[in-house]
């Protein structure tokens, strides 16, 4: 089987969160929906007891991931990973952290190998897999990580067919921004995400806007330097290698439907800045996609949602689209693998 | 007559600027938009001047201000004030930073004695006012100075339909922020827009939505502390005098449509946090709306766009707005005065 026609695996996640129910629920809607073959790695008994617990019928059969593919029309194939989980909804507990990681661990091996297409990763919670010892900042590092040596720089980016966006810095006090916002940083971040647009999303010329980091980004340095010093450098920088960047331009003119037709993706200086607007526009369906990995990985863009794990109240809409996405990225990149 | 039914006074801005052009057009469509009656402040020979230059016809009339309303339906009413222009559009020169100015002072001065309903003030350009020797940041503190001593403290709204946010720090660098962000700051501009909401927007408990600094409003205090020592205890402060503030909330999360519903107006820590937002939704309709003042202040919420000045490609949506929206808060002010 080629890596063309593999599935996708999908990683359970936390299992005390929502990763179960939105898993389940996307696989009921496999035939409406026309939804490509998939897998998940976990704990098959976690499975059946959230499907048990939220009244569903259906069957899940521990499968091999040669046999996930015809398996699924019929049945939601697992490829079990250990260890067995004892945490029930809401209720993360010591099996959590290793169950979420050895799910992680067997969809990246499987997708390295050419049995899985691509990955799409359940919200993990960072603060369980901290307490076990997990060493890296989150799922995206980790994910880096287990590419080995020299690990690849992973780019986040938050999609959705109205906006895609990427925050230079993430999970970081604002306080810090300005001295982490760098012109190899930004220039790193771009050059990444012009390469995976044009193998993966099929963009011959992607058009990358970048937003200074200071309101009016920074009004021609009249409001802080840095627009000048850092976001106008790195957008020279990324010109002369030959990408399309424009800026620093002032964010808050650069999401109404207008704008957002000059360009193919938005380079944000910080979180909020590109998370605010990507959100106003596709709350439930916005995809969380790593970039520059070699392998193609998507994630729904929310949590754990502890809250809500079991009750029946998940919303799959995000899951369905990472899956969606999951699949036409790797579509294109086993193309592009198959011209080089 | 009485403040309320007075016309309502427009402040030409800047005279090389568009203000003149979408007055113009406004005005134009007083009948087809049912706009309230109203009179521009500034020097009649420049409105002749672009109105011919656009192949406008219409009427432009030296007015009284008592005269205005009734002179509204056939001519367009202005009450002169100097000095002359001799800008051109597109072209601030020397005469820009006094005409401007005096179009304000006479707006202010004639809202002030009731011979103006509201001021709606067209954009003016600070660059310019400031060669001139103009000592204030901007408009908005230019007229809570001409308010008198002590001069009020001006907060500035954004407002459209679909959402209305107030940024705690407007035009300034990033790295000063996290500075300027204070308790006092956050409870004053939390107090004064409560009020100006219950008496001029009609809303009797205005819930109040507080943004985090920091991503995802800081996450209990592990992505900066700023959320926990400065935004809560300012939202503790605000609920302490009986307002319904909530908060530190994520940023990301607070704009989706089901999230908009469940407050009257979001602060947020700086500019792009919340104007970002804000124009995704509502870009060629917001206003910008002056708390805290003892009349009523509406602006469109864009710039001069000398590059679009005298083409007839300026758009007058935010100036209709706003329009409408000064309208509708001077009669509920005046409401409010009379029921006291």
């Amino acid at each position: 089987m080629s890596a063309l026609s593999s599935p996708l695996a999908l990683s359970l996640g936390e299992p005390a969160g929502i990763g179960p129910d939105i898993v389940l629920a996307a696989w009921l809607r496999r035939q409406e929906l026309r939804l490509p073959p998939f897998f998940v790695t976990g704990d098959p008994a976690c499975l059946a007891a959230r499907a048990k617990h939220l009244g569903l019928a259906l069957d899940i059969v521990e499968a091999d991931p040669h046999d996930a593919a015809a398996t699924f029309a019929a049945a939601l194939p697992v490829v079990p990973t250990g260890p067995t989980v004892t945490a029930t909804p809401g209720r993360p507990d010591a099996s959590s952290g290793p169950a979420a990681q050895a799910a992680i661990d067997a969809a990246v091996a499987l997708v390295r190998n050419g049995q899985a297409r691509a990955i799409v990763t359940n919200p993990i919670a960072k603060s369980v897999l901290y307490a076990n010892g997990f060493p890296f900042p989150g799922h995206t590092e980790y994910l880096a990580h287990l590419c080995g040596t020299p690990a690849p720089r992973p780019v986040m980016m938050i999609w959705s067919p109205e906006l895609a966006v990427i925050p230079a810095t993430i999970h970081v006090p604002i306080t810090d921004v300005p001295r982490l916002l760098t012109v190899e940083l930004l220039v790193e971040t771009g050059r990444i995400a012009a390469a995976d647009l044009i193998r993966r999303f099929g963009i011959a010329a992607p058009r990358i806007a970048v937003c200074g980091l200071n309101p009016h980004a920074g009004e021609d340095g009249t409001i802080g330097r840095e627009d000048e010093e850092i976001t106008r450098p790195a957008v020279d920088a990324l010109r002369a290698l030959g990408i399309d960047a424009r800026g620093p331009l002032p964010a808050d003119t650069l999401f109404h439907a207008a704008a957002r037709r000059t360009y193919d993706v938005v380079i944000g200086a910080y979180h909020d800045q590109v998370l605010a607007p990507v959100k106003t526009l596709a709350f439930d369906t916005g995809v969380n996609v790593t970039l520059g990995l070699p392998f193609v990985r998507t994630s729904p863009d929310h949590g754990t949602a502890f809250d809500i794990a079991g009750t029946g109240r998940a919303n799959p809409s995000s899951l369905i689209e990472a899956i969606r996405l999951a699949d036409r990225l790797a579509g294109a990149d086993a193309r592009a693998d198959a011209a080089e």
